[in-house]
């Protein structure tokens, strides 16, 4: 195992497939990488073969070596072999941040990038730990009654398609775009086929190179594509997924093949967006809201150069302010902005990607001109006395918000449109012209304005970002898709969901709905439902050495569906007035006879809900220390019939979700609490949530 | 208003487009839709002309009049209006019934569709009214923490999309087709356009015509199209939503349409599917579990005469069974099936909706028969003495069960494929041949039978249905999808998910990220977020008359953030030893110094976890008659830092979310409750929910 990158050939790169490396043979058929900041003629940092490679082999090693292996794990497991593996990129990162810099990117950029995909897998890994089970089997939502008798019940789970997840990635984050696709398969159990875009997949190569060498990667989960993939869509169909970021035009051509159209592979596709930056009605250039509009547009021209599917395209500002605006960025950008080389600590801004993104870029421009934008600063000229694919920031700004072309064309660089709206209600409008858009920026400081906006605009959005001086300093900013949220958008941005924590795993999932007794939902779920058969044991019993108290027993021997159950205890007046005046909880319904018998909900004088769960957790307990470490919290607690005085109550505590943590030497234990009165009757029912060790010290 | 359907002109049926009526004047240039039990040349029931209609008109009517009207309701405004509407169509479904004859549905096969309809949507109303809040944004998922001082947080919403829900229904279900995906739609706040297929679209129109005579629906919710409605997906863009039910082919065909492909809109497709029903290998014909296999088996030939998209194709059982199964099913339907008119109590099995549809039945049984399948009974021949579109109940049965035909050609009637298997891996590979389905029966007595078919086959399945002796008589059946779970499934059953709850209306709303201060995304989602603007009282200004307590304020005065600040009160080592005697809760960490120094989470014998709660509530309290009626539950409980003796403990509770229900005088308010220490330490949080008078008789 060596962690040495530079052992990766980058001409031609290699392939990772079926677990080998594989290097083309014919090195004459190749497109040329070269380097952003240099010249045309210079020569190539990398060269990407056209030779065929196996790509069904690749797609049937992924379903049958892939998923076998990772099935082989737990949910947990799997999250917890993806932050060693962070924590060991974290290590490696810098011969990925030296060799990124050859694709224009700037220090700022490869943070963005390259730390930026590592504390994504992070951040999914803890909440995967945090929020899911420790299995393979995710419960979705609440148990369903379908029969009166609870013998017939319903409820939904996900489990792991069968197939392959495969990413094609944009060539703007080589490092992100892969690991933010790969993290929550990986966690979801899904293997990974990952296509890099041709002028950033040595970056990409070089990191599965690093990902490959730690070692921590079961067989199978991750495959790489340097070459042609045109034809890996023939090999898939609806058990497996495929992830696109790039081009409407790319994405419209993957989603009409018959991959998707007739043989149901699932498809989510980010691309384009002409995000926005809308400065709310109530902000004056006196407001701090002010400068933090203009160094928002400032950050998102300077980030990357521009190319970001979440950059701010068009930036819609109140009519009579439109020209102080435009000029307040282009002044900031004068002041604040270095064009250069990438390497260079000073730089700000790097060059483009490639020539030809630059020619594309400024077609974009020339489009924008013609359709009336007025040039505040920049333009398509290339900026001196730099070589390389480097294009000025621009500024333009138009007399005329509803022009076409504002709204349709998308210049992947550092450009954006200065439009002025005439009030919230255009605001919108012009925002809505976007047809769906990744990411708009809301600043205001009125609720009000923020509340029209946003109720006027999130449909068309995927996320929603508002600033005023209340999160200037923390915000993580406009262009940031953030693992905890929902990334993607409708219409133009393509109609995909990635990421939002643990969201973004289950779209590696099927979620089925599941019809049964209460005995088939806990044999599928492992999880006990409520009329499942149980090991049950009373106080007698364990009184009498005829059973064990669950609370003896550690997680190496606690089973779901271990009950206790108690005996009865009578409520009398005084209890529910000693309560009372312990606690000082005198509200009416337990101290006035006359006024509890006035509402609506009780007999007479009842005994407070915290009472019954106090006392249903003495008659539940087994005092002595043991393997049950602490009650961390309680969930979904109703109380259903009131319980008045000389009512007797009793409890049944039933084990109901064990999960183990992967890092500790205990596990949650969840259990299903039901209270009852003397006559059977549900007075309350509860989760009681604790600490359990997995190996018992006593 | 009038509630008589027999003023609805069949010939030509009418479309409701724009709040209208709308008769064709062409009345040459139509098809003719016959009574389903008649002979080919008996006279049209009904005919739908092919004259033109102004689609874009409706589209736009639907997208501006009915979203403004549709908007000017909440989710729970809109979900009562649903339930009225179904009690008004229970009132009037005899006229729909009697229609619906016609198409050969049965007095079953009527109690499936209209009254299965008529349910949906008292459930779908229902539980939007229980499960949603009563305003226009559902907030979905925890709150999330994006900046380490709370100033910047995160969380997401749905809200309704802007356009129009068009829904283009199968033959089988012409009422159940279109009211299972209306009422999701015109809860989430969406219009519906339904255009029924033409074989049944008569009972479609008639139950239309039922709907909008009522007098409930706003302006512009529902319309309805009989006739070509080819380009209407012309109008269509990523702010709609198509949700198409029927054939592969068809929905391959509205897939592949520009709108899809390039304009972002919504699709769903609920196609063809094999479903099976597999009976485990633990079942022995001595089995009660056998006879309900049978049973299950035979139900899904009789229902609707085998047209139901969920209607069980394949029929897997062990391999030494499978003569004796198809024999006894066989048997089953010489016993207890008649085939005869409809209208007659006596028939079990109607005939199919059209000759064309028997046609198709027969070709695909001549496939399959081609492909092996023996004839255990029934067969092409139409049945002696019945006029009309009558197929036999036929039962197939296979040596080789993997010829592809079984499991690629769908015979749309009442035929069952027998199939033996080797052995469980043998039963979930067949099943997989399916290439997706919405739904397969498990009937099995073994857990671990269960739970291995459950996890083999749930990936390629929207549904699983899982009987034995425990559900048999509770069970609602293989065919019939649940307003409670989703329908639909992966792969060749189309990719669609509809109903299953609340997910269902989710379907017709947008996910939307939301990044912000807590005070924005207050704003925004009208629920209180930690970190939001309050408005404190504490004790002492209650006292003093210098605030009011917010228990004294009804839901006219109370405003989410309204907060109320407890005093400090001192937790001595007696308090937790009383607590402990009085409750019975003698935990070791309470109650023994040693063993709770020995515990890795306590510092000392500590207060118990319902201590806290229950002096909280005694500190936060305002105990007379009020507004506040009870407290009903608690969520989200979590203990932070224990709390030992002598430190002090003060409560701030939150009004957090207000829901004031639709039908009572009263409402929901959840208050946000934090328990702090002497040193501003979280000791706990948690929601505590009350229900609180509209109008305080106080």
């Amino acid at each position: 195992m060596t962690t040495n990158t530079t052992n990766l050939n980058l001409n031609p790169l290699p392939s990772y497939l079926q677990g080998q490396w594989i290097t083309p043979t014919d090195t004459t058929d190749v497109t040329a990488i070269r380097d952003a900041s240099a010249t045309p003629d210079s020569p190539a940092v990398a060269t990407v073969s056209r030779e065929t490679l196996d790509l069904a082999g690749a797609v049937h090693y992924a379903r049958d070596t892939g998923q076998r292996e990772l099935a082989k794990l737990s949910i947990h497991e799997r999250a917890l072999i993806i932050k060693k593996l962070a924590l060991y990129m974290k290590d490696h990162r810098d011969t990925l941040r030296e060799l990124a810099h050859a694709t224009g990117a700037t220090k700022a950029d490869n943070f963005i990038d390259i730390d930026g995909g590592i504390t994504t897998m992070l951040v999914i890994s803890s909440k995967a730990r945090r929020e899911l089970p420790n299995s393979n089997v995710i419960i979705d939502g609440a148990t369903e009654q379908l029969s009166r008798d609870g013998s017939f019940i319903g409820t939904h789970i996900y489990t792991c398609i069968p197939g392959v997840a495969v990413q094609i990635n944009a060539f703007n984050f080589p490092v992100w775009g892969m690991l933010e696709k790969f993290a929550p398969a990986f966690i979801a159990g899904v293997p990974s086929i990952v296509k890099p875009a041709t002028p950033t997949a040595f970056v990409t190569a070089a990191c599965v190179k690093v990902m490959i060498d730690s070692g921590l990667l079961p067989e199978g989960s991750l495959q790489l594509i340097c070459g042609p993939a045109r034809e890996l869509q023939d090999h898939l169909d609806y058990r497996d997924h495929l992830a696109f970021t790039g081009s409407a035009s790319t994405a419209a051509t993957l989603r009409a093949h018959d991959s998707v159209q007739q043989r149901g592979l699932r498809f989510s596709a980010e691309a384009d967006s002409l995000n926005a930056a809308i400065m709310g009605p109530d902000i004056r250039p006196e407001d701090p809201e002010y400068q933090l509009f203009i160094d928002t547009v400032l950050s998102e021209i300077v980030a990357k150069a521009g190319q970001k599917c979440t950059a701010i395209r068009r930036v819609l500002v109140a009519a009579p302010y439109r020209e102080k605006v435009a000029s307040d960025i282009a002044d900031a950008l004068a002041e604040k902005v270095t064009l250069g080389d990438p390497r260079d600590p000073a730089t700000t801004v790097g060059p483009l990607v490639s020539e030809d993104q630059r020619q594309d870029v400024a077609d974009a421009v020339h489009t924008l001109i013609d359709a009336g934008g007025q040039v505040i600063c920049g333009g398509t000229e290339r900026p001196e006395n730099l070589e390389g694919a480097f294009f000025q920031p621009t500024v333009l700004s138009f007399d005329n918000p509803d022009v076409d072309a504002i709204h349709d064309t998308e210049a992947f660089g550092p450009v954006v449109s200065v439009l002025g709206y005439e009030d919230i209600h255009d605001a919108i409008r012009l925002a809505e012209r976007g047809k769906g858009s990744l990411v708009t920026s809301v600043i205001s400081h009125a609720p009000q304005v923020t509340q029209e906006l946003a109720m006027g605009i999130a449909h068309c959005h995927g996320r929603l970002h508002f600033l005023d001086r209340g999160d200037a300093k923390t915000s993580t900013g406009h262009g940031s898709p953030l693992p905890h949220l929902v990334h993607g958008g409708p219409g133009r941005a393509g109609g995909g969901e990635e990421l939002g924590g643990v969201r973004g795993i289950k779209h590696y999932m099927q979620r089925t709905a599941l019809q049964g007794t209460p005995d088939h939902l806990t044999a599928i779920t492992g999880q006990w439902h409520q009329g499942a058969q149980v090991q049950r044991v009373t106080r007698e019993d364990v009184d009498q050495g005829r059973g064990v108290h669950p609370f003896r027993k550690d997680l190496a021997t606690l089973k779901v569906g271990d009950q206790f159950a108690s005996e009865l205890r009578t409520v009398s007046l005084q209890d529910i007035t000693d309560f009372a005046n312990e606690t000082g909880d005198t509200f009416y319904a337990h101290t006035d006879e006359e006024a509890a018998m006035a509402n609506p909900f009780f007999p007479r004088r009842v005994a407070h809900g915290y009472l019954l769960v106090s006392w249903a957790a003495g008659l539940f307990v087994d005092p002595a220390p043991g393997p049950v470490l602490a009650n961390y919290g309680l969930e979904n607690l109703r109380f259903i019939t009131p319980v008045t005085y000389d009512d007797s109550i009793r409890v049944e505590l039933t084990a109901k979700r064990i999960t183990p943590r992967v890092t500790e030497d205990y596990g949650e234990v969840c259990w299903d609490a039901v209270l009852y009165n003397q006559n059977d009757e549900i007075c309350a029912m509860y989760d009681v949530l604790t600490l359990v060790e997995k190996k018992s010290s006593y």
